[in-house]
């Protein structure tokens, strides 16, 4: 099982500043995603609140079942030395996504503090980054 | 409606540091405040969690009937990339009030992430910036 | 009586950049001010010059008759370390005004080292700004 | 009663990053402490929330029986000015610890903004750094 | 036609520092990258010189049958504001990838001036970062 | 009519550190620069104090007859944000020019705010640099 | 003859800040400097404005009978490069004097920019600082 | 002979950006300049690689034929501190000269460190600049 | 043995700014402190001197009676390279004592280079530090 | 008595770098000094050790018959923080006297920690500023 | 083998600021110091470009026969993270040297980031710094 | 005669973190060092106190006999502008040394003040960069 877990505003995602953001709904991006992946089992979460993201890392942590887990942290993802230190906590390897790309935008968005805990960063590539972020998952296992 | 939101430690107001934020209490205050202007209907609301000020102003850019929102984000100020992004999400006016002059104290009180993403910010002029703010709001729909 | 005192450029205001300061004259909206405030007396100076808004400053602070100044120092709100020095000399209370929100501009219009020097800011409500700093100084006056 | 508070991820202390933290877990070193210090009632609360620790905090000030807070912030530490705000706000006397010497690692973590708001702060020597707290405010009942 | 344009030292991939960058050489990659994709045409580029990427973009920028580039700029990635005004210069949409995490190394990799000049950007995934930009760039051709 | 405007010290200029400045006297670079260009009718003000060159500036705003600024604005270049403001207020396109070269001096003398607010600036090339300006200015009208 | 120059906000020396500047005003000092230095011919003068007071400054310079000026230029100090520049382009040597030690204040007093352009800078001792300017520059004198 | 040399993606101009650079090419432009100046030899010489326009500076300072260069080098203006050596190791007098106005866009532009290493610095002015800075090097001929 | 070394000024502890430092002295408090740990040994030294300082660390680290050092470096804590490397060379183990809150004082009594190469610090909890300096020493010994 | 306090590398002064120090040794200037201050007792203490500094400091304070301090710190001024806790745990009132104008020569010496922990600093006057020095503390007595 | 790599410019060494630099050319040295070290065989690069340096740099690494490297990449020593990144990816050791003393120049000199991949640094020795730092790599061959 | 002078902590060099520093005492590496240039007195000074070091400087400086001096301060490196300035106050050559690359380790590290007033520094070679400073020392005597 794959986690995908989205901090602040995504839920708004389709409806909020769509000139960056794009206008399709994050909740019909994944029924497209999860119907051209139908081999991976899709869990999703998403909340406003730092701490309940942070709590839903650690028990990905701790479910053997989750084979890894792709995190947009919105907002979070500039000052959460609290989340990064969760991301840290945990073994599961997380990959975390940007709609937008957080280099060409206001400098304080250029640097992640939960991205420098993660396995790897794509930013800027739309809705798409999350099927990228589950293929190179993926590509992990099938490695071993 | 205008909707009144406190953020962390506000609660406190009238006990905490009264040399800094005076000796009445919120709930005194607002008594005082919908009582000068019957006209207008005040809804109130505080929290000391960033998730649940999001939550909230999520809400009110999604209810009609909420015609502005000011906001005292406290502490989430100087440093809620979320929280400013929430208020970016949605059209509902918004306006930042400080009870202290933010500018006068420490210096990473001078800095509001927050307020960048208001209309407009008023500091230091103790409980009656509340008022302020909503004459301010009133002023907008009474010019269209 | 309360004294309004614009610097640098608010001259210009409503011919002046009207997608940030908006199109009405600043004397439009005196006579307008000073209509809807029958009871509080309003005197006004502009000047391009900081010696000349120091000196002005100065004489309100040796002026019983002077109750309040209301402020915009516009570009000189950055760095006029000599104004916020002449605030801070006289006891005449003073609130500072800004037609635009500082925090959501360029960088260095965030900071106000005169602001620091006054009871309180207000900006980003446009020339409404101006009546709200007047209030405000009324409220205190009523207080005692 | 000292109240014993710890923020984000150190309930999974003793399974998280084991060379930085130690393997012993919270709860047996909890054990061993309250039974070598059996004269004295501690209490003790763990969250991952920002706001709910900000709540707690707030509620031990209002708590006449409790005599002080020992407060491991966690990443809070580096940015929660609304967590010092807390802290700041309240009478009881509070001591901030951290398990690993906090001055000795990345450069963002040498800054503590909550430890600011405290009486002091112990940072480094294990899970010994919270009898150490607890000792440091026995010692200041004593003398009055 | 896709281009995958290689910056500085990434010749000696698979050689170099394998701890950080794997020890597969690109050629060998790029190989198995072709076989997995028959439907794209990938052609490939790498030079150490600043001058000679320019030309490249410049040069696919004038190419009607170039659809997209995928750039890893290595070193030049954190300061060449020259190789970004390329990227910047050209219409073909363009995605920059790093195979280690550029957040999570020394803090003057964590800033990329070309990639702010990109559509996007993919960091830490290994050699699988190629891929996922390829695909990246085929599903926006898809979408027209 | 051009309107060529020197701000502090430069009523100096050949008597002033002529190592850097120069020896011929802006005067006598004035007699000969008019007669050089007789089709060119050629104003030109001076003035030590920020407020009288932000008024200046309004004026030629004002005036109809007033194709173009050239202006030296000296030392206040480098923090006058209220001369800035002034110059970004008015219609009349503007150059600024400078003696020295501001980039090969001092750190603080590189940066210009009021260079920001102008069409262009001419740095280091001498008294000349005040010539080139009328003719990139004239360059202009020919143009439309 | 020796030339004094005071900046803004010194004419209100002995009323304004007194716990800072003393409650001497700055005429009584002066008549009783000039008591004490019968041999000394003193000249005063004071603004509020920086373009008059660089006026002063240059007229200084092209008088052979000021031997010397003392100038206290208040706020300007920390950011006024064009009273520097004109402290620079004149042959007059120049004493920097503070009536408070601007090494223990603010952060941003303890830069001066106007200093660095004198022969040197005397701060914090009070009024007695302009005698002292006043005798070193006769030391100067005497010693050719 | 006067040398141009134009640095990385100038070979662009006129289909780069044109909102920022214009419409015109370089090459159409450079027929109207020598046209205009029939009495002056001009050379041209572009790339896009750092160490070939090193090459040609240094060629320029072998070659005395060579009486002054105009040097617009793009992107590198900003960082290369090579090139500014070998600008500072020839004697021929170079103007440097940007189309854009580099102190009102990006702030990472605003600093010219191969600037620093010539006479002068013309930016803003369009292509015009070209021929300013051919005037300006004709001046100092004429001048000796 | 335990060893204490205080740094410079601490020999005026009781004596000076009492308010920050309290009023009890060093030797009444280690009289104190011997007499309440009757099973330790513990020896003492104070400097002024960087250097002495060094040298008795170094002596510690090559004395096998001394299991600990406590030590209080004063205002070198925050610059002195030179005696932290002193710390990092020698195998004992050493904690910091700070008396007074380094975290809430001024900003560059925040950063200590000596407790970067210590165990550990304690900071804000009087002279009770010292002792529970001391006992996290023995608490490591008890553990082996 | 008044106490002139020396620091590192002022025993060379007349031979060490003389057009910054001068060529007066300051043996020869203290005979003179002494001469034209008959009524006043003077100590001279040099050290180039900063410990030994502090020594002298404290040994000043606890030494009933020294009036007052005249401090060169030399090098120390500009980072000791240990001999500017010195200066500020004594009562005697010190002054700070530099021979050359540190806030006109290299960047680091602008800023002065020990004098911001004396009453007053005197930079630039030459081996004068100690007499002027004296002056001043012999003022402060006459006033009481 | 050793190979020594020069950078941009010093291929002018001798003619280029000889007060910098020296008036020796690199040639004639280049003939001494083989002279001088019969028992080493010394070949030669020098290069303007960045791209071709690192080519250089990798070839090197690819050479058996190549036992060590002295290079001096002259302006591209601040800032080539692509060029350090090249001594980084061989194993081939190599020592940096530069003829003038970095750290006593302009500030952008003292960093040296290809320094930071290299064995070591020689700066500030004029020309003898290379064989110094030949010696140096002979010592390691010698000790094996 | 060259005098080597070694800052604090230096005395345990072999001893001291040896995967830094090596694991040969300096003693031992100067009887070797000794031998091998019979025709070289070679005097040997070494202190961990900053005021020892600067008059062990000054005394060689007064000393004709003394030739020049090889100094690896350690730690006062980074921030002995004392110890800088001794080097400047004295006409003897000096040379620094580092026996780590000090461009390569903590950031603190690679700013040398020392350095900055020595004629070059060498750093990284291990113990033979001693040699080859006095080396360097013995080809500036032979050049006269």
């Amino acid at each position: 099982m794959i986690l995908i877990i989205n901090g602040p505003n995504l839920n708004l995602t389709g409806k909020r500043e769509p000139e960056i953001y794009g206008s399709e709904t994050f909740e019909s991006y994944l029924t497209r995603l999860r119907a051209s992946m139908p081999e991976v089992s899709i869990e999703y979460f998403q909340s406003n609140s730092e701490g309940a993201l942070i709590d839903r890392v650690q028990a990905a942590g701790a479910d053997a079942g989750c084979e890894g887990i792709v995190i947009n942290p919105g907002g979070y993802s500039h000052y959460s030395i609290a989340l990064a230190d969760a991301l840290r906590a945990v073994d599961t390897p997380a990959i975390e996504v940007h709609i937008s790309n957080i280099h060409a935008r206001e400098g304080y968005r250029a640097t992640t503090v939960t991205g420098a805990a993660c396995r790897g960063v794509i930013a800027g590539l739309g809705l798409d980054g999350y099927r990228l972020a589950v293929e190179a998952l993926k590509e992990r296992w099938k490695r071993g």
